[in-house]
């Protein structure tokens, strides 16, 4: 078993912002970040996949393919938009890092089989900043 | 002579857009960065100060002083917020890396001298990337 | 269950010296580590904590208050220290990477629970330099 | 039980190449990194020991001597090498990252707990580039 | 005058020997660098244009006009590939990061202002590892 | 005129504090830096040479004459040590940043050209801490 890591990036703007609160106790909770303007991060995103390897490629995963799935499924769908307004499967949700890692997985985790026999999603690890990040392995 | 550098950051939501122009002209030259429901980035802001080291202290400038500068007069102003709407210096003014650094500038150069008897500004550095930055010298 | 992480840092000097031992052999065992006029490092320490989201913000931990906590109890104690004379935790052990490690989590451990309803200390990783690492999960 | 690692860092060209397809197929299946030709990368490589602490150091293992191993049995073999050609153990063999990854730890495992008594190898992880790396755990 | 940057990066392969002289001669004066075999490097590429900003734009170059330039013009003729044998403008020359970093701006320079009305190619950075790099300014 | 720089590190220990002045003033003007039981940092080393590439290596300098000549000058005479006390050519000068780059200016500058007829030391960057570095051009 071994285990096979990409990463790719995003920009997206956002703000932590729970619309059953008043103002005031948005701003009390999250403080700046729920700046109604919004604020913005260049997010980080690493997928794992973990399987054997294919013994006439030497891979798990052909690497440019889990890149181009990412970029499909994920990366056109967040990069240069607003989390809160412009992302269908973010709609209704809070946009924090650890929802957003969660909806990541539950997109790519069924369409890691069908690009590799050998692999499935073992990991979706997403940095908001350098400092503070998430990592969700499904379950 | 010395050059002394200070890293900062802020996160920031922004979009490129030009209001004496159409919505389809500015999606044909500013692409995503158009969207006008903003997108965002996390900023790192690096500000060089040169001059000559105070015998008593070693110092060209105070790091903690310089950081606290750079903190008081230009990430307050700009972390967490969305810099074409929140932000009073940017107003009326293209949201881009190019513009804010000269702003930036013009807010740092003429308070590093009441803050360090031997240096001045020398140069202000803003990624808006880790792949993409602009610095300007002044002039 | 998502794994929340934050980095903070610290600079410290320390040497690594067993006073049972005889400066010789001090020196045979850690080299240059045991220069009795100290050496220092750049700490980088990563706290993780694990748990469920919590429906109304979404998140695991409040970063900020995650942030807060490692720095008034751990950072404070560390940084800008001697790890063998200054750090009352740290006397009468060996000021090496990984007896650090395991104070830093004996530190926090207890106290993550009352900053979070949802989640409970994971990880505590520490970097003496960005190449020799060490990482305690609590067993 | 803590885990302890050391990075270090190797230069090598090499080409993914399949002996047994057609030149057609290669290029269909690997792309540019068939290129007969090669090309190359700047490896790192992250060796992680679990272990206990032995009390009288305070160290699972002496990371100089850990260092000094995987420069010996590693590194001195792969770096400024050809993968596919220069390198005994990798004869035969496909030069993906997968398949380099767990020679690696063929080669390590047998040989840590002789320079340490409370630890033996955890995980061996590669970085082909920043953006695509690999890790094996043994099993 | 500002200077806009972008940052870039390919593969490749590689080795330091001049023709002239005997074998022996190239291992002496190269080490292993001279490895006949070669080796390879994950090299990113900064490339600075300076100018005044387009007061409709707040741009001194559009930088996925550059970011496309660089591709087009640099990163298509070396990533993958083996400067020795398939750059046809490394023909004839040693492939050192100095030789290379010239070739690059005698390509790049021309095509700068047909792209920007306000900036000229200022500089050209090569990281062949993260501790060796090399910067030209055209002169 | 090519720029050819390399990178090496030490992780030193030291403190900042004046001995001319009281345990108080020094405290006021340093803060936690004048502990007088030490810090330390890991401090990252950039030298720059400059000149023209020789004919027939296609080298400005050869970067391993130029690593090992900062390793035997510079590195082992502040790797593991105290600045303040460990090091003859910074005794009775203040432990800063500043000062430390330019008496590693002063060391190396007059053994550059010894080992390449085609550059002179151009500048030492020193890096105290990823975000705070010094610059020392030689004038």
């Amino acid at each position: 078993m071994i285990y096979v890591s990409r990463q790719e990036h995003f920009n997206a703007a956002h703000k932590l912002y729970n619309p059953d609160w008043s103002r005031e106790k948005n701003y009390e909770v999250f403080g700046p970040c729920a700046n109604e303007n919004w604020h913005g991060h260049n997010y980080d995103l690493i997928v794992t996949v973990k399987g054997y390897t294919d013994p006439e490629t030497g891979f798990v995963i052909d690497l440019k393919k889990l890149s181009n799935l990412i970029k499909t499924e994920v990366i056109e769908k967040l990069d240069h938009k607003n989390l809160n307004l412009d992302v269908s499967f973010m709609k209704g949700k809070m946009a924090s890092t650890e929802i957003l890692v969660k909806e990541i997985w539950s997109i790519l985790e069924p369409k890691i089989p069908p690009i590799t026999s050998f692999g499935q999603l073992h990991s979706v690890k997403l940095y908001e900043t350098p400092r503070n990040y998430v990592e969700y392995l499904g379950e």
